[in-house]
């Protein structure tokens, strides 16, 4: 069935595939815009998390950027989409600058990301044979919990940036909260913001002492961003799960149940009623491995099972998942009751990462909330 | 870089991307038929792990098949490329059906799963309706893994297979041993095929018993097909990881390290010294989040770390990931030594889950064992 426009709706498109409530995206988008104006910083929104052309669109405060992204792939997107400000934010490699180089010569201002004076000094030798000054962030370790350089090493900061300038440019200093993640509670979150805030404001500070320019200061991870007091210093904040949420965010706090703007539809195909088991269309391949709420309080198995309209059943979750296979089980120690899901029957399946279960798909079918038409199909792209 | 022919080899070519050893593919296939045909079954290798019309050329007995699918999207995709002999072996829910009779109606003979009676009735209807009788396969549970009907009971399997043959035909019984991923040890895993097998020889007799033909006893799984010591009373095995091999079946003991087929070819994009990190571009998005070696006796992270060659460096694993940055240690309380890795030194990292990693990707970059030149490049598909 169709509606009167043509539209196809969420009981006879084909199952599994990726949802997209618009309303809720828009509200979150609305909600780190509105926070981000109070506490008078950009935002520079992380693109690896929608690689979609349309939802980049509706997340950046203008077509040409700025954004982030984590491949050069998702650079040549959505450079080809007219976004010409952007941040390769993982560490660059000498193989890589060909395409950076390739990029910059079509007007986009991509900027690197780095960590040592090895890449410094590959970047300024490159820039200098192109005649293109590569800018570059220096990525600071503000938590332990990747790459970066400490905020108190003056001798590797000052060495990076001497040799960057030998050919290419600083253009400031980056750094992500990983540790957030793993955050519980707001003072916690809190904590990690400031943690963030100060590490790479000391490092901006720090070479400036020494005689750098340092324009940009950038901080970026979704739960800190929502849980800054200050960002004194901080000159943007790139964050990319605030656009669609997911059951990790909602279980550190930063979110609701019923802000996660992505689900997976799926199709009940087979029951073993002994066992208290619904079996769907959605195993793995469509939700993703990951299992990011195993390690939170509430563990969520593969997914939180929602009706046709988003609303969750209560305690019924993907506890278990094979490829093409999905086990919808009450949560261990529940004492709600199996609903009677029929062979043929829809659910939504909340996801626990975002980022992981939109790679898994396509496109997202746009919907609005509580509505059943999809009203659009934007188009997703994966790969380096 | 490129050789004298014009291919791109594994040092030049951007990463990270996928890589497929050519000659341990073919011996892994020619190890698995070798076995079946001693023990005189056919092979019907399960297309899900491959997603790859280049690779399936590779695999099956003939271009026409038989093969076996998990989606609707591998049967269409396969039959466009000559494969006329498929058994799609998920349960199928009644809005799948139109697709599939378009299928059949082209020339395919596409065969479905089933395991209730209401399924069947569907089925039958359509197929009366179109005047094409669906053929079915009923799912055996043999291990209480998934879905399917227990081997012993006669009434739903007498059931199911009398509403099929109201418009549709029951082909025969199908089971799939789950469990044996989770078995270690060669007695464990020939205990695990003998359930397999005597389950759905069980099943087809109590069908046989009451008056219905049963031609096709299909088992299938790569532990139990490596492990088997008979198949009597089978007539086919449905296998797919065997191709590739993973870590998670030399965890089991199905495989050795060095049959390990794919990799994902990666460069080192920083290093944590203090900490013994050595960082590079292939994070969970690349290596799936699967971690299935988790539970086995050596956690291999997200993966275990070779040299460009496709040698192991021995206790060097993907330890933990980000989605675009790897963390590369050794193993805790490995007493080896962190090997130097500069930036820009490339490696390749062997999965713990073929057919995860595989989807992470849109194409096989083809090498021969020890080979360093990209000989062919196969595309490989995802989506439903």
């Amino acid at each position: 069935m169709t509606d009167p426009t043509g539209h196809p709706s969420l009981q006879d498109i084909g199952t599994p595939c990726l949802i997209l409530d618009r309303d809720r995206m828009d509200r979150n988008v609305g909600r780190l815009r509105e926070r981000l104006d109070r506490l008078g910083v950009g935002l520079r929104p992380h693109l690896k998390t929608a690689k979609s052309v349309d939802a980049a669109r509706r997340v950046m405060t203008a077509p040409s950027g700025p954004a982030t992204v984590s491949t050069l792939k998702e650079a040549e997107q959505f450079a080809r989409a007219g976004v010409t400000d952007l941040i390769y934010a993982v560490g660059v490699s000498p193989d890589k600058i060909g395409r950076i180089l390739a990029l910059r010569a079509e007007g986009v201002d991509l900027a690197v990301t780095l960590d040592t004076v090895a890449q410094a000094q590959a970047v300024a030798e490159a820039s200098r044979r192109a005649g293109d000054a590569i800018p570059a962030l220096i990525e600071i370790d503000c938590d332990g919990h990747r790459s970066g350089v400490l905020p108190d090493d003056r001798k590797t900061l000052v060495g990076i940036a001497g040799a960057l300038e030998q050919g290419g440019r600083l253009r400031g200093v980056l750094t992500h909260a990983g540790a957030s993640y793993g955050a519980i509670g707001d003072d916690a979150l809190r904590t990690c913001a400031e943690t963030e805030r100060a590490s790479v404001v000391r490092a901006a500070t720090l070479l400036r002492d020494a005689g750098f320019a340092c324009p940009v200061v950038s901080v970026g991870s979704t739960p800190t961003a929502h849980f800054a007091e200050s960002l004194d210093g901080v000159t943007e904040v790139r964050a990319g799960v605030f656009v669609f949420f997911d059951l990790v965010m909602a279980g550190i706090g930063v979110c609701r149940i019923d802000d996660i703007a992505l689900s997976v539809l799926a199709t009940v195909i087979g029951h073993q009623r002994d066992k208290g088991w619904i079996l769907v269309d959605a195993g793995w391949m469509a939700m993703s491995r990951d299992r990011g709420t195993a390690r939170q309080r509430i563990d969520q198995g593969y997914g939180l099972v929602c009706d046709i309209g988003g609303k969750p059943f209560g305690d019924l979750i993907l506890s278990d998942a094979n490829q093409e296979h999905g086990i919808v089980t009450l949560r261990p120690g529940s004492d709600a009751r199996l609903p009677d899901l029929p062979i043929g029957t829809r659910v939504r399946i909340l996801p626990n990462h975002a980022c992981a279960t939109g790679a898994q798909h396509d496109a997202y079918r746009v919907v609005r909330s509580g509505g059943d038409v999809i009203e659009a199909v934007w188009p997703r792209f994966g790969g380096w």
